[in-house]
């Protein structure tokens, strides 16, 4: 039997995965699990989207253009143009989900072997990217205490090497769902300017920003129009996260023909998603007022509840649909499985994700957890129940 | 300026697609033009799948899991058993098209650097997809001269080095049409089992096979159930190319692992895509019947037609819906784009897929093109007219 390659080897399981047996060991035992862990909304995919898909007229599904439908590359533009950002059509490159654009960025931009800073805690899947890319990771640490905020320069300066050609920033963020500032981004900017770096800018959470604050594309930052790679996502952003479909942006040429390139080995983004994603263009500015009202009103109810209890720090969140919370626990990972696997409250637990997973760095993050508020609030309520109780009961256990 | 990775200097255009501005100038002069090089079949999509779209009940199209939906590979694992080859849905990873399948299954197999044997003149795409997994294709030549049957064993053991990790073959063959042999595929068993080698077997043409001709798959092949990992594609078989839905299948736990932990980081498979796909397997065996009979006769129509015209020579192909043609021109290259920019007859041109894109040997299939017959009769009658007509003017100019 033959060997597999080293990336058998390297390639992380997914943290939350691993706990996945017991959850579902959990709910055999006939345990409610509340899953603060995932990301998956339960808001609706829009009627237009969903209509578009069931009123589909083609006999044949064919084959689309490898750089997507151009019908949807230029609402998608427009729909840019909407937001103050200055991008036609032929910047835009339809891809399978925002996971395609991040891979085709980092392999447009990268040699192997050579490295990206990405401040930490960060989407875990950044790692399998990245492997996948044969490029190296390397983290800068934002920290809980200022609730995620954006390096300092100095700290990003100090880990650029020879061999680091980009940085990567998901804003919002998963996971601490940290809106950058634009005075954060112009600090960025500068350095992005002076090492003459890629920025690989994840945007696909824009449309989630709350308490009026605004989001900043890092297509608006002047002078570095050639530097900027951003990946977008509107499977995310019409709750339609199983289509896949998503977009990398660039007004880099160069970097638009070869990511057309790798779109074209692959043939197309899938078409039924593409046109589910040009009807979702159309989605009445109501969704997204409902949308809105929902995801603020769950989190200040998720941050408020969390902070009540004793031993936790649960920062609040200006952005996408997650944070990151500190919890009075020697070991989250343990915690988390300990809470599936040995505990309930009234016949319920809770699963989350132990930031451990979001850190490159070993050792961060092991007294943190990520929750999401894709929940109900009265999901989210006994959720929170749970974990208070449960905490209560890991911690005595060890007295 | 930040400069591009290396692969954006070795990655390739598709070769195709350099003729296509010639194609679309033809046509803006009022040329019609006749698409021999083209893989998209006008053959429609299974109603079944048609209705499975258009009556899908989900109000939020979700994430589904990343080893596809269970019910799917269930299905496809009763297809692979009713072919009478003996798998169950855990030796299955659903995938985004065929092309997601072969990536997995190089970064999953080989190291960086490491080498796949590939018989050659070989689908162009291939080379896409080893760079994106910084493999490397080494070519074992096939030839026309006796339709591009299996290279000698010799020949493809004389090609193996310390660095080979694995055999490609696509069966039945795109871009040749040719249809491997149970006798052939033993032999390359034995090689395969002798050096321990992957093998990795796509067979997305599977169906089209003709002649009374029967596939035999590579899963069929005893004593290296733990080498093959095969390929397969549901969005080809049924039709529906641009829904983009393929499947990895091996009996190799290590490579399925792997293979879902690459599925993890990209999330899932399109999910309407995989709705469509469970329905699909439900087409009856009426729709196959008419294909098989509408292919078999554009094969032997076109066949029959091409050998007709002096110094052209035609290989009778028994599977998928091409075949490599050679013509009576010096540069298969030039011909290709002479048609399109400086010939019509009646009004109309044909634009053919030169093989040189196939071939990674340089120099090699200069004077061969790609054909596929996936145009209806009437319009493979034309190609073929205009084809002959432009040999001649093609070869008068240069006397």
């Amino acid at each position: 039997m033959p060997e597999l390659s080293n990336k058998s080897r390297i390639m992380p399981a997914s943290p939350i995965r691993k706990l996945i047996p017991y959850a579902e060991a959990a709910k055999e035992r006939g345990i409610k699990v509340y899953h603060l862990n995932i990301g998956q909304p339960d808001i609706k995919t829009p009627e237009v989207a969903l209509d578009a898909i069931h009123n589909l007229e083609d006999r044949v599904l064919a084959y689309s253009h490898s750089a997507g439908i151009e019908s949807l590359r230029k609402g998608l533009a427009a729909y840019y143009r909407n937001l103050g950002i200055d991008i036609g059509y032929e910047d835009i490159i339809i891809t399978t989900g925002g996971s395609e654009a991040i891979v085709f960025a980092m392999m447009a931009c990268l040699n192997e072997g050579e490295e990206i800073l990405v401040p930490e805690p960060f989407y875990a899947n950044y790692n399998g990217f990245a492997i996948e890319a044969g490029v190296v990771i390397k983290p800068v640490h934002s920290t809980i205490e200022n609730d995620f905020a954006m390096p300092a320069m100095s700290v990003i300066e100090k880990n650029i090497t020879e061999r680091t050609k980009a940085v990567l920033l998901c804003n919002p963020n998963n996971p601490t769902g940290y809106l950058y500032s634009k005075e954060e981004l112009y600090q960025l900017r500068d350095i992005v300017k002076k090492h003459d770096l890629f920025l690989l800018c994840d945007e696909v959470y824009r449309e989630f920003c709350y308490d009026g604050e605004k989001h900043y594309s890092s297509l608006m930052l002047e002078g570095i129009g050639q530097n900027v790679v951003m990946i977008d996502s509107l499977s995310k952003r019409y709750s339609m996260c199983g289509v896949r479909l998503g977009a990398l942006v660039s007004r880099n040429r160069a970097v638009i023909d070869m990511a057309l390139r790798l779109g074209q080995a692959r043939l197309c983004a899938p078409y039924v998603a593409q046109v589910a994603g040009e009807a979702a263009l159309n989605t009445p500015q109501s969704y997204f007022d409902e949308v809105y009202d929902e995801y603020l009103s769950r989190r200040n109810f998720l941050v408020d509840a969390l902070n009540k209890i004793e031993g936790v720090y649960c920062p609040r969140p200006k952005g996408a649909f997650y944070s990151v919370v500190k919890l009075p626990v020697d070991d989250a990972d343990k915690f988390a499985q300990w809470m599936l696997e040995h505990f309930s409250y009234e016949g319920q637990t809770v699963m989350v994700a132990p930031a451990s997973g979001f850190y490159a760095t070993e050792g961060l993050g092991k007294n943190e957890v990520r929750v999401a508020y894709v929940l109900n609030k009265t999901d989210l309520a006994a959720a929170v129940k749970c974990l208070e109780e449960g905490l209560k009961a890991y911690n005595a256990k060890k007295l």
